[in-house]
């Protein structure tokens, strides 16, 4: 990798610990309900059996991040997302508004005054759609804050009228919908059909969730109620996306008259308003193979880079990416895409 | 393209009619039932405005379809997958049962005596495994008969234990099983999250159905416990394959602790034993990207043609595949694939 490239990671998890806790940042009157309802936020029912975490990290403190991390690779931005991101699954949809809050006020204090290089994320309770408004637009003063956070779990799919509200404030402010991984399955089951039945399994199956909410949030039409909204797609698999386009695509020759509120072919939304993270990459035999993916996707447009730092599934910036990839790609996807897509230029 | 291709048809849909109605069929014990429960198979509640065939064709006359489909294309045989895949879904189980041997029954008198081109597929209800087994070995005594049908809506994944029974029996006669849509939704919810909303959103998700079921099978081990048993995925799209198996081939290396079962590379079982049937074949605008796609998904093994007559989103065999695709490739896709599947040339 050309030692000139700066990097962007869109994708690092930092925890709570007893050096920064997130208990204070939580009201009064909820923190009682919040300690008692730790095991009321439903479980996906499948977890990494080695834990979630590399053996060598665990993300609880900003400064050490900052070395092991940050400057090992030369990261110039980290974008943080932190266990807030479930926070729509919560039962008691009151507890979960206030765990939202409590959540961008701890990332706040205890990471991002900590170095000029953590970025933030919103945490919000999409099920309660008008305080996750609300809670975006107060969060959302801090420039630090770059994307609110949602998990792929969720009540409905995210092309669902009901999240009109805060796709209004995120547009308005400038903040794209992330949406990773959280709990698939916690409501119902991770598949279309039935639960699976371990944890390689249920990985395995992660992108359905993925595809349907990127089906849904363009064949409903949010990007021509939003034109200014931009979705942003993270740990959700990559080569999936050329085969969502082409179906989409090839459907709506045939049932736009069903949809006459989309004025474009589905595939022009997608690439104007729909970014990926990297990891976990595709890994195919041939190096090639993915090159000519990132083709058919457009990644100089689509792609950001992502680590998931510090989790098991880390992908090392110095390895991931084809060796043959060209300096122009490789220095979209460190940086410039996501750049744009946070408008960090204009910091 | 070559007029000397030959083709075989993977999937033509036969209908009855008052000239050869399926009434006849169902033992005068359940003809009753089945009259009375002809609302109780619950429906997808998605069902394509304009109807689900073309408006120039409807297959309930085996004379009137070779002349139109087979005879036009230059078809040497077709693979008829009749409603009775939908069987599985009815709540009455053994109604289920006897309604699957109707379809059976159906078929073989109505449609495979009428002309030699036609191949049929045992409809069972996979809900009593055991029963379906039976229903394998009975109608799978009629050498025409050439894979077992299900829907892709169904009680559990298939990689789910409980269908044992059944893909013994398959193994034995070697009989392939075809999974091919059907009422996703029915049971639930046709995304791992919600309802779409509309029959566009809907067919575009359909590819999801399919991937989990393969993800299952693969990781469950069904094709070491039925080194025999193939599997065939009709009308489930075909570019989304090619990063399922990257993703489970990435995921075996850090997990394959937990599968102890699988000796070799997911990807190693999808080639031997998995193919996908063409029809609705993604078109993206450059025809090259289809060609990348069936080199990383080795198309030369795992695709066999379909046109879905009669259906609506029919594909035209001169029409569907790139111009510059290789003529080996070509004949490989419209004919050795299947015929290699279904054993064509020992019979």
């Amino acid at each position: 990798m050309p030692a000139t490239i700066p990097i962007i990671d869109c994708d690092v998890h930092p925890y709570p610990d007893a050096q920064r806790p997130i208990e204070p940042f939580i009201p009064s009157a909820f923190r009682e309900a919040v300690r008692l309802s730790m095991d009321v936020a439903p479980g996906s029912g499948h977890a990494n059996p080695f834990g979630v975490n590399r053996r060598d990290a665990n993300c609880v403190d900003p400064k050490q991040v900052a070395t092991d991390h940050l400057d090992r690779y030369g990261i110039v931005y980290a974008v943080l997302l932190p266990g807030g991101m479930n926070i729509g699954l919560t039962r008691n949809i009151d507890v979960g508004c206030a765990l939202a809050s409590a959540w961008n006020d701890w990332l706040a204090e205890s990471w991002l005054r900590a170095d000029v290089r953590y970025l933030g994320s919103i945490c919000v309770n999409l099920n309660d759609p008008f305080k996750a408004a609300a809670e975006i637009r107060r969060a959302g003063t801090n420039p630090k804050m770059v994307q609110v956070l949602v998990s792929g779990e969720s009540e409905h799919l995210y092309g669902h009228r009901c999240y009109y509200p805060a796709y209004e404030a995120m547009a308005e402010l400038g903040l794209p919908l992330a949406i990773h991984p959280g709990r698939e399955g916690a409501l119902g089951s991770p598949t279309p059909i039935g639960r699976p039945s371990g944890y390689f399994e249920w990985h395995c199956t992660l992108p359905l969730t993925f595809q349907a909410h990127l089906i849904s949030m363009i064949t409903e039409g949010v990007f021509e109620k939003f034109p200014k909204l931009k979705l942003l797609l993270t740990e959700g698999g990559v080569a999936w996306l050329a085969h969502t386009i082409w179906r989409m695509d090839k459907n709506f020759k045939a049932l736009r008259s069903t949809t006459p509120w989309l004025k474009r072919l589905p595939s022009e939304y997608v690439f104007d308003h729909v970014r990926l993270t990297t990891q976990p990459l595709e890994e195919p035999a041939d190096p090639d193979h993915m090159l000519q993916i990132f083709d058919m996707i457009r990644a100089d447009r689509t792609l950001c880079f992502a680590t998931d730092y510090p989790h098991w599934d880390f992908d090392d910036p110095t390895r991931v990416f084809p060796k043959k990839m060209p300096d122009e790609l490789r220095r979209r996807i460190f940086f410039d895409n996501a750049a744009d897509l946070y408008r960090l230029n204009a910091k």
